[in-house]
């Protein structure tokens, strides 16, 4: 290799982060709208850093203690000693992204509000501008993390001592791959305690205020609307966010450490960090590509945002052929087919996402249908779609799996296979700046709407806000299609570098299916992601209830408060639903640390792959399935408001409002929170691999 | 050894069939009550066997076309010559235990009824012979079945020459493991067409019924109410069976190959199927115990029940350690270890399963605290508890693998550690004698309770018949749990058994888990359940709104229905339901038997190991969840009649009946379909293994 082409990585973060902050300028700029508006903007973004800054005390607590566990076990020789200075920086970054794209995304509301007023395509741009904000801070901010440790792990292992029976660059992948364990622990507490805010807020606010009240959505009289708009935030932007930085960077280093181990050397390591690179100015120039004429249907608005994300696609597609044909050679440019698949799951999933969510199609009409007959049958359809729409992604997926591994040459050598899954997962995730732009656009839109309700703004605005929101809706469903999927493809990833890290401490597996440990490991873990919804979900339930309380106290004591003469508390339920999520976020994290050391511990190494390949599994199934449940529910409950089946205030609607509720804690609690989950178990037991083998029952 | 013991299974398979004959007998001896009890007697059963014969109809197609499949590929030498005939004498003798379980229990009905005029224990005692008869038929004609095949085909090696490669031993078991396919099938209609009948006239009936009109359950002004009644006898007595017929011989035949592969000969082979007789006669035994004082409480009444099943168990338990002392000689007597690892874990599993689904525990108390905030927190809350309702029933299975495996001795003969996991399936199933006369108990007791309220009995019988139903739906809930944590070691069983028939077909199998092939079967097996699920719930809800339908027409055109002066057309809702179900069935039955040859058509024998070990992980988890959260709703709606939240009448009720409506296909559609699914997917891939060894893609 004459040129370095690793070079191309902290390039493609500098590129990534300078355009985030012109955008970030660019919307500051924009008009904030009338007084109200500001007013309910300033509300939403003080509860947001309020509840941000009370996660972020209680994640500290939980870093320092973790770190303190990974200083003692690397004094002890169990691990590298940059391993837990890489767990804070992968943690810190993190959840730096998560602030900015969600500090941005409180700023953007009102501004999109104020520019619907212009025009819809100012209304769009504003918000897009503000979701792409978000998804190029995390892909600049997981490349410069990625290239600062790996430069300076090269410099460090180049002029010092490598560790005993490693070469220089498994000594840098092997410590890198443990970097992912900072990102997952971030990113679990974001998506769970995000995740409990939002949903404990939202199926607060619509117990009392919808169904016991009887006002709308989005009342300025309900006094758990800003925590409802603040959860949006935290939520479905930060914690978003945090997910799919986790993804990335765990995709790359695992894709790295595969690398390595098929004997591709450096070159193995260059063409991941190389790929998201290209993939990261890819997303920029897309960016510009995501404009709307005025009165423009769903269909042409989602035309508009797909444009941008295909054009990017299009362009990794062409790029990435020519640079794996200069890096690695022309004999390994079978690799390019195992990105090509990658990047086309993705966009399929998303497809196939979109078929069982919006009302466009069968699936979500048949649940409106439903709701003919009671809240009961719309349960029951719901979850029937859910269950079904598991099918198309499961395929995909496996046939990406099938594609990416003998594509790129696994019949022949079995490392070079491996290698190709996991560059399928960085295929399918290069193009996350502008994917998770379009994701974290739809709860941008979603607060512009709630912003326009509350300050009364007129009907013309309101009706474009209303088609931003209708088109968030359908973009969050597919991005979180996305992040399942590539969520699967990381956990195989990282399961497989989990099998090298143990064979680098010298242990030999038996990884046969027959094996009994795996078995019972293939059991507890195709368990767990059940066990950790349970959890999850009641903690939404014991959360909401919380805010109901609150918000029927505020309703009877505040005098005038329905008329409309005297104000809500409304930090009073911003306050109630932040510790309450910070309290309920423990024990569901915990599970996701303990489970996979202590099946570990008591069962082995073989019965730890057993359970990580079983909770990915059926992880993933049961994610895609959660989050397809909710998102129809959320959209036949809308089909029916639009004048179906009896519309507003029927029966119908009735029924409907309850499948969406029961749809809320699956979609953006539970199903997101598996994301994370089965990533993080594959990390932890990366991390304490060396430990695990030392103090295990059953050698 | 001297003594032949195997002589013991068709002892013990007569000793069944006449003791069922007795209690058949005293049966149809006990007062059938008055004309009107009569006369509701005999509408369900007319009812129950139209529904039966024309689902034999329907089979009897099905088997024929199977069968003349099975025939030509025993022709092109795929196939031992007999297997098409196991093939059918498996469905032939799983379909008449179905049939004289069901006989029994329409007939049962009203004697219960009528006996419980007189006292509690003359109720109980009416009720539970019934649901022996069915138990005792199951294991009778199981092991009758099973002798006639082993004495036929020893007679036959003996006399004939054994197919080229293989002993007499192997030829012989792996014939009879082929033979557990139509005993599946059967039970899949069973279960899947039975559950469908149930579950459409159930929501039907309370849908248009309670909900519409406001009279109560089981009121004869329903039309739908004899169909509802129907369905019990169809879908929860002879599906049941039919399904627990077919974990016996499954487990028994797969135990027994894995015997022979393990070396130990015909004593491999004699010892599942004398412990099963062991355990028939202790079932025998045990169903004296199972009396009830005078006016007592449901701890008492279920103490009763229990204390047959643990006497059974306990006298399995000690006799088969000397008989597997006497079989396999000393030096395996670890493998009595196994039996008593799988007998224990089907009590615990019982014992969880009660404490999630029974209204005295937590979780179903914590569903009716939710029904205050409305029916979309009971349905958050449900699926909550039956999700966390997962994990003890897979460590309590994990372990029981592991204790099995390694008492057995598999740390030093892998074989024989998977002779020792099979081996605790028995153990476990050893005791259904009993064990489904508490469950098919269920039923019987509910049907009882029907024919009271139509009859207009007293208040009296009314409160003992109540209390008798009341604990049918513990022990239904319990049997559900047993069944299909002995589905799940009866899948593994078979799973190992068929690697063996691969192996004996010639072929080595990579079944190292990061195989990609093995890692995409167990996401598409992973799938599988859920998909399946899917297609059973959607058809639940079809066929229900065709009964919603009829009911609506009948309570508007019949004149002076509701006011009781004109009778309903019940033959009418039991038609509809019938070629409703008939049709419904016949999609989910498709997909089990080709999903499993599709995918080792295309991905191959090794990818069909991965399926099937990912559909067993994922249906057993699934089904768990679905039977519980079904439990949990049922009686946290039961908990609110009782009085608490406001009691029957109150918004709470209605929350609550929502949710009970969401579990009816949950726990007796779905649910326990997937037992029959997981084991019947195996017995597929057993049975067509050297046909897809052969004609694969991917070789």
């Amino acid at each position: 290799m004459s040129f370095d082409f690793l070079i191309l990585a902290p390039v493609g973060s500098i590129a990534a982060l300078l355009f985030a902050a012109y955008l970030a300028v660019s919307i500051l700029k924009k008009d904030q709208g009338n007084e109200k508006m500001k007013e309910i903007a300033s509300a939403v973004k003080i509860g947001a850093r309020a509840y941000l800054k009370r996660q972020y005390v209680c994640v500290s607590v939980f870093f320092a203690v973790v770190f303190t566990i990974l200083l003692i076990l690397a004094l002890k020789n169990y691990l590298v000693i940059f391993v837990p200075f890489a767990f804070l920086t992968g943690g810190l970054f993190s959840g730096l992204s998560g602030f900015i794209g969600m500090t941005i995304a409180t700023e953007a509301s009102n501004r999109t509000a104020s520019a619907a007023g212009k025009s819809l395509n100012s209304g769009l741009r504003v918000a897009f501008s503000s979701g792409a904000v978000m998804g190029l801070v995390v892909v600049g901010l997981g490349l410069l993390d990625l290239s600062i440790w790996y430069y300076f792990l090269n410099w460090y292992y180049s002029t010092h001592p490598i560790p005993v029976g490693l070469d220089k660059i498994t000594a840098i992948t092997s410590t890198m791959l443990c970097f992912g364990m900072g990102a997952s622990s971030q990113a679990l507490f974001a998506r769970v305690g995000g995740g409990i805010f939002t949903k404990a807020a939202d199926v607060g606010a619509d117990l009392v205020g919808k169904v016991e009240a009887g006002i709308p959505e989005d009342d300025p009289r309900n006094p758990a609307v800003i925590a409802d708009n603040v959860g949006d935030n935290v939520g479905d932007v930060a914690g978003m966010g945090a997910d799919l930085y986790e993804s990335y960077v765990g995709s790359i280093v695992a894709t790295s450490a595969l690398g390595v181990a098929a004997g591709l050397g450096i070159a193995g390591v260059t063409v991941p960090l190389v790929m998201a690179a290209v993939g990261t100015v890819s997303s920029i120039i897309g960016t510009f590509f995501v404009q709307s004429k005025e009165e423009a249907s769903q269909k042409v608005l989602l035309a508009a945002l797909r444009k941008g994300v295909f054009i990017s696609s299009a362009l990794v597609a062409v790029i990435s052929f020519f640079l794996i044909w200069k890096i690695l050679g022309w004999e390994h440019i079978r690799v390019y087919w195992a990105v090509l698949s990658g990047l086309i799951a993705g966009i399929l999933i998303g497809l196939v996402t979109e078929f069982y969510t919006s009302s466009s199609f069968k699936p979500t009409k048949s649940i409106a249908n439903a709701s003919v007959t009671g809240p009961a049958t719309v349960v029951i359809e719901g979850i029937a779609v859910g269950m079904s729409s598991t099918a198309m992604p499961v395929i995909i997926v496996g046939a990406a799996i099938l594609a990416s591994y003998f594509l790129s040459g696994g019949a022949h050598n079995f490392s070079t296979g491996l290698y190709g899954i996991a560059i399928s997962a960085v295929g399918m995730l290069s193009t996350l700046g502008i994917t998770l732009a379009t994701d974290a656009y739809g709860p941008v839109a979603d607060n512009a709407g709630g912003n326009a309700q509350m300050a009364g703004l007129g009907p013309e605005v309101r009706k474009r806000t209303d088609a931003l929101d209708a088109l968030g809706n359908t973009t969050a469903a597919t991005g979180k299609g996305f992040a399942i999927g590539s969520a699967a493809l990381t956990a195989l990833a990282l399961i497989a570098a989990y099998k090298d890290q143990v064979a680098l401490y010298g242990k030999e597996m038996n990884l046969s299916l027959m094996n009994p440990a795996i078995l019972v490991g293939l059991f507890i873990g195709g368990m767990i992601p059940f066990f950790f919804c349970s959890m999850t979900m009641s903690a939404v339930g014991r959360a909401a209830g919380k805010i109901v309380i609150e918000v029927r106290r505020q309703f009877k004591e505040i005098i005038g408060l329905m008329a409309g003469t005297a104000k809500p508390d409304y930090g009073r339920c911003v306050e109630i639903a932040t510790i309450a999520a910070q309290k309920e976020m423990i024990m569901p994290s915990l599970l996701a640390l303990i489970a996979p050391l202590a099946v570990g511990l008591l069962i082995g190494v073989e019965g730890q792959v057993g359970f990580l390949t079983g909770a990915t599994v059926s992880g993933f199934v049961l994610a895609i399935m959660m989050a397809n449940c909710g998102g129809a529910w959320d959209n036949a409950k809308k089909y029916i408001e639009e004048g179906y089946h009896g519309g507003k205030g029927s029966l119908s609607h009735k029924a409907g409002v309850v499948g969406d509720t029961v749809g809320d804690p699956f979609k953006d609690t539970s199903g997101p929170s598996l994301n994370v989950l089965i990533k993080l178990m594959s990390m932890v037991s990366i991390v304490f691999a060396s430990f695990v083998i030392k103090n295990t029952l059953f050698k």
